[in-house]
């Protein structure tokens, strides 16, 4: 059988997590690395090729699927429209309240060139996005409720990173125990974003730093900090560097409803992700919807679509009659 | 807005499940329930009318799906491929082994007819099955676990009843929190039954019953109790009347597996639920894919589905562009 030919723009965390998650698909292969970089600055881990991102158009017909890897901020709302010019592409598109701008620019530009695009993949938007689409649908009357971590927050510690008197910082999400036991429990309250989570900094001060200065300019940050307890931990850089180099993270997502013409029987949806590695699970998402954007291009479908509008069946790479004796 | 027309068609737990959920649903309205007992004796909770079973070719241009409530053993090898000839069908059918069999017939009944059918849908079969899915395809390297419970199993209760001596019973399947704990801390254990799950059984003995027999008799039979640790007590039918009437289920489908190049980083996904009712919650997940089946008739799709190869969208009322804004 011939396999799945993908290629990754922009080779960062989440471009070495495809690199990896490719490696773990049979049907798939690898065939370039495409960087805005110096290519021979470049040494990916397998040893597949690189090349310029310039070079896409001329690589463009053998590659099936496109998995961008850059950030939402600056790359993606211009890259993922442009790449859709010249093969199927993924991206993992997360600033929420712009998705429905990035979709429009996003379909039109596959619909005019015959690709197909899948956007906002990843575990949130993604995967959770999914448990909120169904636990909704199954159980109408009801709430829901989405929690994140414990994990690393990126936007959290580069804003630490940014007081002056600080050298480096690392922050951790953490969902408030006694909220999660509440929803577990069928119970369905109304939570503050204090109620909710947590914050945590593990801060490396600077030589003669004045840490009460920074431990305030944390606390009253606004937007970042000033609506959580948060919890500041002034350590060393060696420390740093041996106990917070991961990058885990997860969460969960709850819906918490009730059945019954009276409303009398309640049930609770609860979907919950542990991660050792953010950028290599939301890698291995990508990849298995790269699965899916192959399938549905090779069925002649054009244009942009979301995980809401992919069935489930699609990114597993048996066919439907061994998922229907397998799975069901 | 034109409300999708649901007829029922069997009028126990699981239809007056559907009933309930289609009151929850304000783009769809209950036309009828089908039965095959004198609809006369027949009184509905919400007051729908009854009609015969033979009665649906006749009534089927005023109906939009059709929600099968029949039991897997007897009523639906027959039912969904018969019914499917006059309307878009959904069942829960979940004889496991017997899901690609089924498939077939409902199958060619729904194309030669132009329906639209969807099979096994529930929990497990159905969202089970789909987290299943997602869980393989996103971490390839892994392992599945599914606990069922803690929840009343009907086999079970059934099996208990038929001994001498026994006048009622109820029977719960227990997961093991040995078990579930070791799966959620990441651990990949190899569980045999046992260690997975135990059962327990509250038994009405007949007046003057050998209760030790009957507790002999429950734990070695075969397939049902010898492969588990069961607990049994004896209680009279006043105890079992107020204190087991429910149908309480649940349980968790998890998914553990690996990602980078050297399977250096652990992940965990878990789905649970905790259901006060399973017949009104299966009734739930039917009704939300009676939506889908609906959207897929009207887009002149036929033959038959399972909850694999349905978009999760399609499942919700909102369409995708709310949803993209909303839910993503």
């Amino acid at each position: 059988m011939k396999k799945i030919r993908i290629a990754i723009a922009g080779y960062g965390n989440l471009g070495r997590g495809v690199e990896s998650a490719v490696a773990q698909s049979a049907d798939m292969e690898l065939v370039g690395v495409f960087t805005r970089r110096d290519p021979a600055s470049l040494h990916t881990k397998t040893g597949v090729p690189v090349c310029k991102m310039e070079e896409v158009p001329e690589k463009a017909s053998g590659i099936d699927v496109m998995i961008l890897c850059g950030g939402s901020a600056n790359d993606l709302p211009a890259q993922t429209p442009e790449l859709a010019k010249y093969c199927n592409v993924i991206d993992s598109f997360d600033t929420h309240a712009k998705i429905p701008e990035h979709f429009a620019n996003v379909d039109k530009a596959a619909r005019e060139s015959d690709h197909l695009a899948i956007i906002s993949v990843g575990w949130d938007p993604g995967l959770f996005s999914l448990n909120r689409c169904y636990g909704q649908a199954v159980l109408p009357q009801g709430k829901d409720y989405t929690f994140w971590g414990k994990g690393v927050s990126q936007g959290h510690s580069d804003a630490v990173r940014r007081i002056p008197g600080v050298k480096d910082a690392r922050q951790y999400t953490i969902p408030v125990d006694e909220a999660l036991t509440q929803v577990r429990q069928g119970k369905t309250p109304d939570l503050t974003t204090r109620q909710k989570h947590t914050r945590e900094c593990f801060v490396v001060a600077e030589e003669g730093a004045d840490t009460a200065a920074i431990e305030t300019a944390i606390k009253t940050m606004p937007n970042y900090f000033d609506e959580y307890d948060t919890t500041i931990h002034f350590i060393s850089q060696e420390e740093l560097d041996r106990d917070h180099k991961g990058i885990p993270h997860g969460g969960v997502v709850f819906r918490s409803g009730v059945t019954g013409l009276e409303g009398e029987n309640h049930h609770v949806v609860e979907y919950k992700l542990t991660l050792d590695s953010n950028p290599e699970f939301t890698a291995s998402v990508l990849t298995a919807y790269a699965r899916a954007a192959f399938r549905l291009g090779q069925q002649g479908q054009t244009g942009c679509r979301t995980v809401l509008d992919i069935a489930p069946g699609l990114l597993h790479p048996q066919g439907p009659e061994e998922l229907r004796k397998n799975l069901l």
